[in-house]
């Protein structure tokens, strides 16, 4: 049903859908070892916090691999290194730290055992998060899809699909659930500026599937969303606080002012790892800012006049207040969102 | 001290700006007959809706130039028909109709007269409403600048400059004469998808000024307002409702919800040629769809899969509840607006 591999693990390699390439060309990344994984995740060769959560992961796994045959202190050194450097490739998505701690976790909790062995457990935790990520992925899906109506025209924004978890995924794994349910749904995507995610990729998934669907421009959603042409919002998360304030890609945050104010749903698809229960609010987190050539060139040409200055942050806070519901795979958390999330914990 | 001439009519012939190849060619486009003018609109060559105006009148100059060597009564129907056509060439900006609509009556008027008369009297009056248009933005500027505190940090969308007036411009006029006097204002400018006017125009005529500014994706204007790093948004406008419901650049109306929900004054800059005395209401104004691949091709690169189904608005329209005043030639307007908009009639 789903053709898209977003990531796969064989013979000891990663190998990721190299997503800057999409839709013109698909093209595979190959990791090697952990810099590899760095690298691919700073580069946004794979994104999306979910499956920036198992590349994580993995480039652990290949950092065991590289260092497994140095003597034990030294490997628990060089792992030390492997698991801080993979820890900070993005900042954003709390997804990578999740996945780190719980590496870091296994290898604390062996470190009596051999490097061999530390590796081997592992790898078998990475296939063991990458299979669960599946799994949580599908149960989100058919909690969402009960609050699909038929025929709805649903927006989303970025891409919180496939590609951005390892199948099926989040805000998107809802509409395809509804859409292979039969309720003939219709799927408005933003484009998403500046990375077009949107545009690119959410599309590309939406055309692979064959749901009906249109691009808009990122600031054509208002009017849509005020005339009643949408009759909900979905869209994926990179770190929830425990009041439920959630981070996601910029222009999320914009979308549930108009939601808002026009009383339309607007629900967040994310698993309860996307949630850090270190903060308090969405205050406490840290929105990257990126590259300004993100901004003034497309596709490598430069669309803006030379010296011109950009502040360009990836990613915005999106106030509880303006959320309908958080749908995870434990299920539909509503407000009060603060008393409802920390029962999860 | 502003060097940008967006238009000029020289020896009978119209000079314009190709906006299309800026910032990173200024290239002069030479309209030599009513249809190279018609094409001009059209194709984006020239935009905005008091350069829009200005250069429909230049196109009935030259089409009267083209037939006035033609019998009168064939002259006049001619002149329908380039009436006709130059009206329609856009369909949102009223200015267009507005300038229309003077050089229709002036004809009529004055039809007893020779061809070669009516042919001057019109080049006379589109000299004057092209200085007109420049005198009207001077004066925009200073009751707007009014309205500017000293150090403020202004937002605008699209490019409301020089490039889209004879000179100075509406919104960005305003902003010149702050700048001009001195009050150390910072500026940020949403790029504008789908055309990028604000990234490739407005950030042009900045840096040209030398007025501090940043160029942001327009969905991260929400998190600005909402912090409080905005003091006012200045925007032009398109076409204005007798009510103050006002058609501008697509991505005006999402920027006014977020701004009325965090109470940052939003103004619209625009001559009372923009206000169109025969509609009530916004839901009057028709909005121009472009093409679609204004959205999925960018400086001719195709940025999104083939078959990608387009939704492309040219423009939104904003309620007049989501207006703290209409800035005009003749003084600020300020709610009621339909009150005080038919005082001006």
């Amino acid at each position: 049903m789903v053709k898209i591999k977003t990531l796969e693990f064989i013979d000891e390699k990663l190998y990721l859908i190299d997503q800057r390439k999409l839709p013109e060309k698909v093209e595979i990344f190959l990791c090697e070892t952990y810099k590899d994984v760095d690298f691919a995740i700073k580069d946004m060769v794979v994104r999306g916090a979910p499956a920036i959560g198992v590349s994580g992961v993995y480039g652990v796994v290949l950092g065991a691999k590289e260092f497994k045959h140095l003597d034990k202190e030294t490997f628990l050194d060089k792992m030390e290194v492997v698991l801080n450097i993979l820890n900070k490739s993005r900042p954003t998505a709390v997804n990578l730290m999740w996945g780190i701690t719980k590496m870091k976790e296994l290898i604390e909790k062996n470190k009596e055992k051999s490097t061999e062995e530390i590796y081997v457990l592992l790898k078998e935790e990475g296939d063991r998060i990458k299979e669960e990520d599946i799994d949580i992925n599908r149960k989100m899906a058919r909690y969402g899809n009960t609050l699909v109506p038929e025929e709805a025209i649903i927006l989303t924004h970025c891409n919180a699909g496939a590609l951005a978890t390892v199948d099926y995924g989040t805000a998107l794994g809802v509409i395809r659930e509804a859409h292979y349910s039969n309720k003939n749904i219709f799927v408005y995507a933003d484009e998403t500026r500046p990375r077009l995610q949107g545009g690119k990729l959410t599309s590309w998934e939406l055309l692979q599937e064959g749901i009906p669907s249109k691009v808009i421009s990122d600031s054509a959603a208002a009017t849509l969303i005020r005339d009643k042409k949408i009759d909900l919002i979905l869209v994926g998360a990179d770190r929830i606080a425990t009041n439920g304030d959630t981070a996601n890609k910029i222009g999320t945050f914009m979308l549930s002012v108009v939601a808002k104010t026009y009383n339309v749903p607007f629900y967040i698809v994310a698993p309860t790892s996307t949630i850090d229960f270190n903060i308090e609010t969405g205050k406490d987190i840290v929105i990257e800012e990126r590259n300004s050539e993100e901004i003034t060139y497309i596709e490598g040409i430069r669309v803006m006049p030379e010296g011109v200055q950009v502040y360009n942050p990836a990613f915005d806070v999106t106030p509880e207040e303006n959320i309908t519901a958080i749908i995870t795979e434990k299920g539909i958390i509503r407000p009060p969102f603060k008393e409802n999330i920390l029962k999860l914990k």
